[in-house]
């Protein structure tokens, strides 16, 4: 695990530097947005979806610092996604990374403009040059992500998980619900390497399945910590999801099922990356630490 | 005014088709969610962001099909700004061309979603190759887009409009605030067509000018309204800023100053296309249109 600890740390270290370049503070009126949406996407964080941008990228020899824009860009989509899902009227949480929200450290109306700025700031950080030199790939980047945090994607899993039956879904349910709202995202984060390595279609492919197992392991995992772990270790509220009524993968699995079935969607996602060999290795390390991690 | 009023017309319904297909219902868990978007992009309006857009793109000879695109998509950010702006986090409106606002009729946590959801595929709808043929112009126009939209556009402006200086303001930090807030996506829509025609430089620079001036005007109008107009007339209600204790083009200016400044600004908005000469006529009388407008 050390390695990996380490290569994420890395990375996330990069990701944090690229983000303040694309952030800067601005001393105008507005400037207070500017703030929330630096103290949203600064904040830390393991910097999952950026490692997983950066890592299936250098499997086609990506140039890290192109990688770089589509991973802030990601981040920036995440960030911006917590923001609006801690607000009062959506998950309401005080608590993330260990610090307060930003509705609690601002106000809702500044959270509300922080998301939506973080948002919008992803689409010119995709378009820019910087990301890639060739247009087609740019815009083929900003087509995915696009559609993986739309209405088709994360707004779309995140209504489901508001909306009045979704106390009553069945493992069908929850499991397409979480494909929506976090799914989509780690997705494209594994898809974007592909797209910036112009990679064949085999490879593309490896990437999106070896994603999608992992994308459910993790999610089956956040159940797992939100009955098990500690608000000290997470850095954010824990028991919620149960309390409030959600079926979850543990709720329908129980405990221990929910574990198994973590560890075999992990053992899938590797056997994905076998076409990669030896150049994966950092990608099938992650998906163990997904399965391990505390937080 | 009649040949103006028949034109936006048709493009208004030119532009609910054209959202009306991009913008499909689905049967899935997450329909609710679609349908709130299209509640509000479907729901009427002016079109007079479309309008501009389609005007600018003519100058040029752009095929209107592509011009729909962008039109469109440029109308999914306004509504989107709208149904956030509506949230009772922001300015609490519970009307909106004399319906019930997306947050009224669905909930809060359905309208930032169906806001973050139109965000996302304005930039879907912009990158595909409907919207033009060259790669290049198609990130242009996102990158602008983007800008407008923007902590350096329009959530920039709702930030300030929203802070506690916002009653302070004299009339350059309320013609900033509003440049931002409101002149940057009519900005951005009379660029659109230069963008998508590729424009020469100076096309394109008098077309940014006269969509400073009209932007400005245009609020300015909207601050007469607000004192002038009846909710009948406009469809949301009146008297708000000047309620709010908000600094306002008419606070500071006074009715009669106010009404002259808008007038000039319409006088020199129509100058700015004086070398379009005829073809630019239909630009003239919308710029007339929006001095004159009663909603």
């Amino acid at each position: 695990m050390q390695d990996i600890t380490q290569a994420l740390s890395r990375c996330a270290n990069a990701v944090e530097a690229h983000l303040e370049r694309l952030l800067p503070s601005v001393s105008t009126a507005e400037g207070e947005v500017v703030e929330a949406m630096r103290y949203s996407a600064l904040g830390g964080g393991k910097r999952l979806r950026p490692f997983l941008v950066m890592e299936s990228a250098a499997l086609f020899g990506v140039d890290p610092s192109r990688a770089l824009q589509a991973a802030a860009a990601l981040e920036m989509v995440h960030c911006y996604s917590l923001v609006h899902d801690d607000l009062p009227a959506m998950d309401d949480s005080d608590l993330r990374r260990g610090r307060a929200t930003v509705h609690r450290k601002w106000n809702d109306a500044t959270a509300i403009l922080a998301g939506d700025g973080l948002l919008t700031e992803a689409f010119t950080v995709l378009a820019s040059p910087e990301s890639h030199p060739d247009a087609q790939v740019r815009l083929e980047l900003i087509t995915e992500l696009a559609t993986a945090a739309g209405a088709k994607g994360m707004v779309g899993g995140q209504m489901i998980d508001l909306s009045p039956d979704r106390a009553k879904l069945d493992l069908a349910g929850i499991t397409r619900l979480q494909a929506l709202k976090t799914g989509a995202l780690i997705r494209y984060a594994c898809e974007a390497g592909a797209i910036l390595g112009q990679a064949q279609r085999e490879e593309r492919t490896a990437l999106r399945l070896y994603a999608e197992d992992l994308g459910l392991a993790f999610q089956i995992v956040d159940d797992l910590l939100d009955h098990e772990a500690t608000p000290e270790e997470t850095g954010k509220p824990t028991g919620v999801d149960s309390d409030a009524g959600k079926a979850t993968f543990v709720g329908q699995l129980g405990l221990e099922k929910a574990r198994v079935r973590a560890e075999e969607l992990v053992v899938s996602a590797k056997s994905r990356l076998d076409i990669f060999s030896g150049k994966a290795q950092l990608l099938r390390e992650i998906a163990t630490f997904v399965l391990e991690r505390r937080s």
